[in-house]
């Protein structure tokens, strides 16, 4: 099973370093591209899907790029191995629920990955530590227009690439940024905040992407319309208002500090205590209670803990990779028995 | 100042030895005693008071069991000192109140005490480790015996011994035992229990006594009236009573083992988590905390820590210990960090 390998290593984007690595936590870029003369997914028959499915595969095969990249099969995966990979964000939700005809490749250190016959025919998506759009872009851009040779794209010289949703049409793209905020959410300035990124065309959604709830007060802004505006344009756009985020939290923690210090520190510690101590714990009080430990390691508290580690855990408390751990499904109950032995291990000297 | 030397010392109360121990805090039986011939301290003139404090020192300084013993007048002491005396359960908090006239009398180990003219002239109470109600009457009766060889005491040879408060009169005898009850409330059987115990003329306090709530789940249980009942038959009572309230609490923790083992120790070792991690902590909270990690080590699920070092600390973390502590007056946010700093350093090795 080469998903295990996945399983004992941490994705690029986890590493915790580039630009801005203490708010933002990974950016992501994704490009929606289509073959010419293909019914979208939705619409297309298994056999047509099929058809795209082996079309992208051999081109990605003859790629440079690409050369060691896992190519998998969604319908060969179990259960369990499908949602380690949503959890590893390599793949979306939708993705995994209904298998057939739909694959994945997953380039070396999980930089970049496709998933194949998505709500479109590609999806190519690089995800990087920190705030990292142009070396983000400057991948993605290389791995596209090596695929564009290979494939006939659907492209329309004045609606530029058309895609199965008409947010999408144009350049395609969706760029985002993984944001840790949990001092503006303390100070209570987190709902201005987002109102101000709503007008200016972004979202906000939650750690696990779209549809899911901000918890551990990781927010994952991205911007709504693709249409309209060049590639750079966007990523100019999106990384400017991050990097406006990025400074609002930063003055919370300073004001925080400031006038707060003793009850920072008590809700970090007894964050890290609790992680350190419980027998049982869900995966929701987790991704809490680590959103307080990163806080405490990014304001220096915790010297003894490496970002990299907390990150790592972020992903590590999920359900299917608990599973992956134990080599067997697990039940509810025996996840958070597992879940917080795995923390009181990771975290047992810190 | 002679108070220190107790700051420093454990109350032999406090051992966590005795029968019943790992149940049982504590018991304890006072008694009231007035002279013959003097009003009761609330109706008696400052001079009045004044003659019966120097008459019971002189007693006291005349009695061979309390040779050694601390003879103290309130008036001498800070406040701070007088609230370190109650939290020490030495004496009452009405007894802190009004120092003017009033004294106390602490044997060697805090075994004995005696307060001056607190609602009555002489409040004799013997405080022992466990359900140790015999070996405490014995001591107690000796003390009686001979005081009342030095002093003419209030006695009528129908009514008994008078008292101020006519709840008093007879034996003059109030006889109480400390319970730590978590697995009762836990299993929400309590309100039962206590509905039980009043109906056998009982009632239910809190750690700190009279007009106290329950907290951290100790329960004072002591006998409402002291009148038409010899002073065997009081103790033999409240010790049946005792046994069957500790029988109960054992079988809800067997219950608890049998059908919620996880659950049990998640609560357990969260609370020592967070006890040796906050950096702010309010009373209220630690002894709560305490409580979970008492019954933490009672269980044998803490072999690192001992009953009498839990004990220990729900004593030193009330605000006049750990101003004794750090020698001045504390603000009530200092006294937070400075109570978590005390759990810190405590708890650290368990």
């Amino acid at each position: 099973m080469k998903l295990i390998a996945l399983a004992g290593q941490t994705g690029e984007w986890l590493r915790g370093a580039g630009p801005e690595s203490e708010i933002v936590l990974s950016s992501r870029i994704r490009l929606a591209r289509n073959l010419a003369d293909q019914p979208f997914p939705e619409w297309a028959a298994p056999a047509q899907r099929r058809a795209v499915l082996e079309t992208v595969e051999a081109a990605v095969g003859r790629s440079k790029f690409l050369k060691n990249a896992l190519v998998l099969r969604m319908s060969d995966l179990s259960e369990m191995e499908q949602l380690f990979l949503v959890e590893r964000h390599l793949i979306s939700r939708d993705h995994a629920r209904q298998p057939e005809g739909k694959g994945v490749v997953i380039s070396d250190r999980e930089i970049l990955s496709i998933m194949i016959n998505e709500e479109d025919h590609l999806r190519l998506q690089v995800l990087q530590s920190g705030l990292n759009l142009s070396e983000a872009w400057a991948m993605l851009r290389r791995i596209d227009e090596e695929l564009e040779k290979e494939l006939p794209l659907a492209f329309d010289s004045v609606w530029g690439y058309l895609t199965a949703c008409p947010t999408n049409v144009g350049t395609g793209m969706r760029v985002s940024a993984m944001l840790h905020l949990p001092c503006l959410v303390m100070t209570r300035q987190i709902n201005r905040v987002i109102h101000a990124i709503t007008k200016l065309g972004l979202t906000a959604r939650g750690f696990y992407g779209e549809g899911t709830e901000a918890s551990g007060n990781f927010f994952q802004l991205s911007n709504q319309v693709s249409i309209g505006v060049g590639e750079e344009e966007l990523l100019d756009s999106l990384g400017r208002i991050v990097t406006q985020v990025v400074g609002q939290e930063r003055a919370a923690r300073q004001a925080l500090i400031g006038h707060s210090k003793a009850a920072l520190e008590d809700r970090v510690f007894r964050a890290l205590g609790t992680l350190k101590s419980a027998q049982l714990i869900s995966s929701q009080e987790a991704i809490d209670r680590l959103s307080m430990v990163r806080l405490g390691v990014d304001l220096g508290l915790i010297p003894t803990l490496q970002r990299e580690g907390v990150n790592r855990l972020l992903v590590q408390i999920q359900p299917a990779h608990l599973q992956m751990l134990e080599g067997r499904v697990l039940t509810p109950a025996e996840r958070d028995a597992r879940r917080a032995r795995l923390l009181r291990e990771s975290l047992s000297a810190s």
